[in-house]
């Protein structure tokens, strides 16, 4: 297990899915590889762009496989898991656990709304089933039951529930929630976030799906603002941001998709009935990395 | 396969786990052996009330077995097929089609929104892939995508599509979609409806939660509708809205299942982290229960 | 004041302005003398479809003013009261009822939410500063407060709280509301809701926007309801909701304005900012509007 | 007219109504002069936390007149403009620049949905009118129509059309706007979001209510962010946040009143039906005032 504590740039690693349902376990090694050799600080298979509410067990187990073979120790792996029920869930961190990734990011799934001690005893029975760092996922825009501020300050104090994603686009939330936890819990940003403002405002680093395409790029960012150089952090991030806007506009799976195929990496399309990247998207895609140095004009 | 239309009371059947995660067979057969013999048209496994959401495909199959084995042929099955992926519902449809059930009520689940052609696709998949009726399901409540009044129309035109059943708990759309379909489709009501109103605008009976607690007064309130004598089923009526009530305030599985205990059923709890009825909502189903002679005061 | 209890067909009346802003009395007066040779129960002047709430004070009482002298006591005149304080609904619901008005139809604006005890209060306050009959309007679509279930019952037992108008699209909550108000408060649908649906649920009649454009079919589709001929009412049911479904999809005094249009009154555009009707609207209007007999083909 | 383009804090006012219905104006212009003798850079009377939504014209025209002579020119008055119509909204627009503000907060009130092309009539008719700087005002949290990214980059093209200010929690948005206006707006923060952040980003200040409350730190960390010295600038906004903390979870108006009463300030309650703070809201409203140094401990 890697013993550093998580921080810095950590790619939401989309999964390549052949037409058969097999994993195409190729292009996602050569991906995590590249990823690497940018500089990133961390991979992260099965979140959102991951398609992890798409795909079904036995495809994740190969994704979180091949990852941590990609990886080969130089980063920390935190996969995701995520259920309906407590004992699924326990289950899958404990088989993601013995695949030998580095952490846990842990998703709620819900059809009926959940009320709080339920939330707080799925999360608990995560962290105790398993000896890894846990990271907690909190998404009201995804997740029909979210994590209030209340239960995160009491899950901030079991001992592995050591990060949090917060992907909310309320930057505002991500203050309080760095005020209640006190230090006990680092927080990670998702796209729906800056990521400068939210390292100005104490976070550690951003789990997200355009790092994908933006790797060296996001890496020099998390470097000025590691530096406190704001000015200059601020003049990249507003180049970047072009990318989290189209981002937030289409289907995130689609979006990364489209522009890792752009640049040349096979990743197939999202999963049917998701549509693909539309063409308008692809050349909003196209555009945003253009500008930034990501793809050749 | 059953040859009449199907019509009627249709009840959602809960799902009775043990804690070892094995499905509660003699429970479950006992339930459908006693539903049927007090004269409801049919039985609905898998639906929202069973929790579908929450089971593993094992358990899933293996509940649809039961039910099949304990309905002996009198009363057809409608068992639901729920998924992400095109692929996934498609092999869900064969493998229950495969085990002998008599309906599809299909399902689309949903992370990210998918578009109107991705929806009507799913659909008609799943159409395809088997020779049974197909029962569509459309509920903004809990369904991240919904059924549009367009979508609905297009794919009432496919021959074994030929039943809907809308929770939407807007009577205005149930009336919408009927002057759409244009009697290719056939209407059921959810629990957020008024059965009795969607029979008077021309539904053709209701799958619902509730009739597991009170299938003969269900099935009196449907016969009173069918002879159009409608003074008779208001009265009945109104005094059945309170269970419904009741299940709109709390967790669907948490109420009926809490019904069904009070009536003498070991159906066990929801599946964890869902909460069980609270206090309150055991007083609330046990005065409805009692107020229509479907528990002994 | 009028002494029969209210029922029946209500149009919510459009307000015509001239663009020097004054009322467009003489068409007003016109529309009144219409609908009453139609046969309505009443006339509801400055509800939702009426544009309350971008009508300056002056005009809306230049409006009651007009409509009272039209309906010179033929049939009752419940005007809109709307207001966001408990201070000036109240001197709101004096001025009206000196203008000669047989009800007030009282509707809570709100910036901020308010909780119960306050919309509480707001009611008690109108029912106790008038002599006259108060109508409740909730609608949760369009109004950020709404009256929850518990504040009905609790203003059903205020005496002069005599009626309420649902415009939830949920009936329901009407069935819902109608148990737990015991008589005490009668029932009127909105536009939203399926008349003949409400009324079999034990509603008197229909206070909506449509009425004006339909009011001999909303009569006889009333008097089928009344006289329980249930076949009759839901084949007229059926041809009339193709109106309700265009006024749902448009905005209200835009779609009523337009099929006024078409039938010759002189009724104007809704007030800017809000757009009139788009020419689809129009050509929808008018093909529902000659499909029940109410514009020449 | 105040020359200097707008930057820095301005607090929003809350409005001291009597129980006659007067404004209690010698608290009022007392709060405006300390205000100003602390620091703040300008007064904006009339935005959500001065309940514009529930005040009269006599009362709204008295506020400004009030503010307007308490400032004797040494800070800059931005007095709000609210209407459902786009002839009342230039009828307030022209009133309140004939009583010497220095510029309009614009708010389009709506009851039903407006859509783009109406947006942006609405708010062009507003700076047609008046020779005065326009901010406008977009919040989605209270407004039922808002602006789009595209109609704010359209209005940003109108000459006097220089501000705006951001009311939707989403940080990201404010970049994205930034980003689409290139300059040729300035951007101020709500209380919704965090100043320090936004001024990273590129605001130029921030609109709210809490600054009635902590006027002095407001300048202060103002001073930290201008100046780039952002460690300081987080060091107190951590401290400060906690009010933005209690006024997203109570009514602002209540919220402000509150706090000016624990401070001496003789403002009264928000109006009716709108309830007072409760008591724990006043004790958490205590708790963070003494905690920056604003209410002795």
């Amino acid at each position: 297990m890697n013993q550093t504590p998580f921080h810095g740039v950590f790619p939401y690693l989309v999964s390549p899915i052949l037409p058969s349902g097999r994993v195409n376990e190729p292009v996602l090694a050569q991906l995590c590889d590249d990823l690497i050799a940018q500089g990133v600080h961390g991979l992260t298979p099965l979140g959102s762009t991951g398609e992890f509410a798409y795909l079904s067990w036995p495809q994740r187990q190969r994704i979180v496989e091949v990852v941590v073979a990609a990886a080969r120790g130089r980063v920390p792996v935190v996969a995701g898991v995520a259920a309906t029920t407590t004992a699924e869930a326990v289950r899958q961190a404990q088989a993601l656990a013995g695949l030998g990734c580095d952490g846990i990011l842990a998703i709620l799934e819900s059809y009926f709304p959940i009320p709080d001690d339920g939330v707080l005893a799925y999360f608990q029975a995560i962290a105790a089933a398993v000896p890894l760092p846990i990271v907690l996922y909190t998404n009201p825009n995804f997740q029909r039951t979210d994590l209030s501020l209340a239960v995160i300050e009491q899950l901030s104090h079991v001992p592995n529930i050591r990060y949090l994603k917060e992907a909310s686009s309320n930057t505002g939330r991500v203050l309080s929630i760095l005020n209640a936890v006190e230090g006990r819990v680092q927080l990670f940003a998702a796209s729906a976030h800056i990521p400068a403002a939210v390292m100005l405002i104490g976070g550690v680093g951003w789990m997200a799906g355009p790092a994908c395409l933006v790797p060296r790029q996001s890496v020099a960012l998390y470097e000025f603002c590691r530096r406190g150089d704001w000015t200059a952090a601020m003049a990249l991030q507003r180049q970047l941001w072009q990318l989290n806007q189209a981002f937030a506009r289409y289907n995130l799976a689609a979006c990364i998709k489209g522009g890792l195929a752009l640049q040349g990496y096979d990743v197939g399309l999202p999963l049917p009935p998701q549509a693909p990247l539309p063409p308008a998207g692809v050349a909003e895609v196209r555009q945003a990395l253009q500008a930034v140095g990501a793809l050749a004009a």
